[in-house]
């Protein structure tokens, strides 16, 4: 499908009305703050819009929409924002994944399943839809600020991680001239946790183990812990990178029981490994500093698979360094 | 002491040579940030600096000066960074105490021991710091706006806090539009725990217990977990945050075990509770949302000290409602 630009997207939307904004399933900070921000500056323009999701929006995400009253039209535009891949849409929003007329997005995996603004350098989609709110002449009002803010926030770790540019800073810096209070956004994004994530993540760091001199952490998510700290799905954001953050840990492995028996293998690396070539062996893959693989066994002969491929990684590292 | 402004202040180190920079007893990311910024941008200039400290730079500061020289002088000029009172300079300084020739600040409570240099509304003296040196017509290279980036993102928590301003972000860009990779720098201050301090959080975690229908939680921190652990001081940063980052927790309370044996208590709180006025009822006292006390017995006496003052503190917060 074709690319457009900011300035040809800016105008589909001023050309449409009753527009539909459908944000990816499992919604995120950045889908449902590019769909509010969105929304409400459409309707700012006298149109019609409301936002759309397959999933239950969390609750912690409230502020983006306290105000806003249910808007009911036949769509004549369908907008999404976020979403990579049509089938990410969710089972709920499946009728609209051949209808929708334009997407906003900065996904590399972005497979153009429609007319798309794709602007892949972009922390967050967020950052995308501001320069269309702007292109649209849209007045940028507390409300719009803290739904652009959190997209980039939340997308880029609170600016933590490797995807944030000098412009997700500039545009954070614009959000915050506008008024908005932001730490009360980062407390509800970042600090707050489940009473079930609080018992899992304590659960699985009981779990943790040394290995290779302390170059290897491995923790173990069981379906025992699950059923004992009642953690959902969501609740396991943010556990795998745990392994890596304690001091001198190279390869970071987390051992996640699915319900089947089978354990679901996350391997996070430092420069030193290559994530990807150790799951490969057990017939995984995934990126150099964070792949994935799945074994078979008891929790003991799962972790065996893994830190036999690990030795072995690290023998044929040693071999091809002479 | 005199207030000078950013113009005077400058002005006093274009006459100034052979800078010794001060930075205040344990050392943090902006004291420090801060020092190697000013050192190098002075060094820059033709002039002799050089920075100093009374307790060791922890290592994961070693990015700040890893390339730097040791530079041989007898001081002419005296700048303290980040500095809110004299002797926070530490032992190790304590002979410069009374001659420091400028002080360089963004402290509340500055005691304004020397000609000041003083915005208070900045969230991190870097934020000062920078604009001192483009007043010095300074050009901001990659190892400077490393040292300037590290000040604010660790003074705002990577911007998280509510210090954290417009112009946070908008030094932030600049600095990254220099060409610094900044997830490096707060993996090192954000991400990665020593193993000491990953297990005395576990242990702590594992302690957490529930009182008040889940609304206060309680976490210990023992003498016994301390030398498990093998936790320092330096270890224990960011700990007694935890209790009030479970959901539906408005009274976090942390219980550390000193070495006398007496139990230091901190009080944490949401809009709900007065943490202040909860410890002043032990003879402690603090702020609105975190305050502290001290108490002696056994871990369980000194838990149920502070349950009984939350209890009464409740019962009055009820009473005067109605
Ligand atoms: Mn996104
Ligand atoms: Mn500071």
């Amino acid at each position: 499908m074709r690319e457009v630009t900011t300035a040809q997207a800016a105008q589909m939307l001023r050309e449409a009305d009753d527009i539909l904004i459908l944000t990816h399933q499992y919604p995120d900070g950045d889908t449902l703050g590019c769909a509010f921000a969105m929304c409400r500056g459409l309707l700012s323009m006298g149109k019609r819009a409301r936002v759309v999701c397959s999933d239950p929006i969390p609750q912690k995400y409230s502020y983006l929409y306290h105000d806003m009253k249910e808007c009911a039209f036949e769509p004549g535009f369908i907008l999404a924002v976020d979403v990579a891949d049509a089938p990410l849409l969710g089972s709920g929003l499946s009728e609209y994944a051949d209808r929708v007329d334009l997407c906003i997005d900065h996904h590399h995996s972005n497979t153009k399943y429609a007319a798309n603004l794709l602007l892949k350098e972009y922390a967050a989609a967020a950052e995308v839809v501001f320069e269309v709110l702007l292109e649209l002449d849209v007045t940028i009002d507390e409300d719009i600020a803290a739904a652009i803010y959190t997209g980039i926030s939340t997308d880029t770790g609170c600016f933590k991680y490797a995807n944030t540019t000098a412009q997700s800073h500039a545009i954070a810096a614009q959000m915050m001239r506008v008024g908005i209070d932001t730490y009360p956004i980062n407390r509800l994004m970042f600090e707050i946790k489940s009473r079930a994530r609080f018992e899992i993540e304590r659960l699985a760091l009981e779990s943790v183990e040394y290995y290779f001199d302390g170059i290897c952490a491995v923790m173990y998510i069981t379906k025992q812990m699950l059923q004992k700290s009642k953690a959902l799905e969501s609740d396991l954001d943010g556990l795998t990178p745990i392994p890596r953050q304690i001091d001198g840990v190279q390869i970071g492995v987390t051992l996640r029981e699915k319900s089947d028996g089978a354990w679901k293998i996350s391997v996070r690396t430092g420069v030193e490994f290559n994530a990807s070539s150790i799951c490969g062996r057990l017939g995984g893959g995934g990126h150099m500093r964070a792949a994935g693989c799945t074994v078979t066994g008891t929790a003991r002969e799962a972790c065996d698979k893994i830190l036999k491929e690990i030795a072995a990684e690290r023998e044929d590292e040693r071999n091809s360094v002479h």
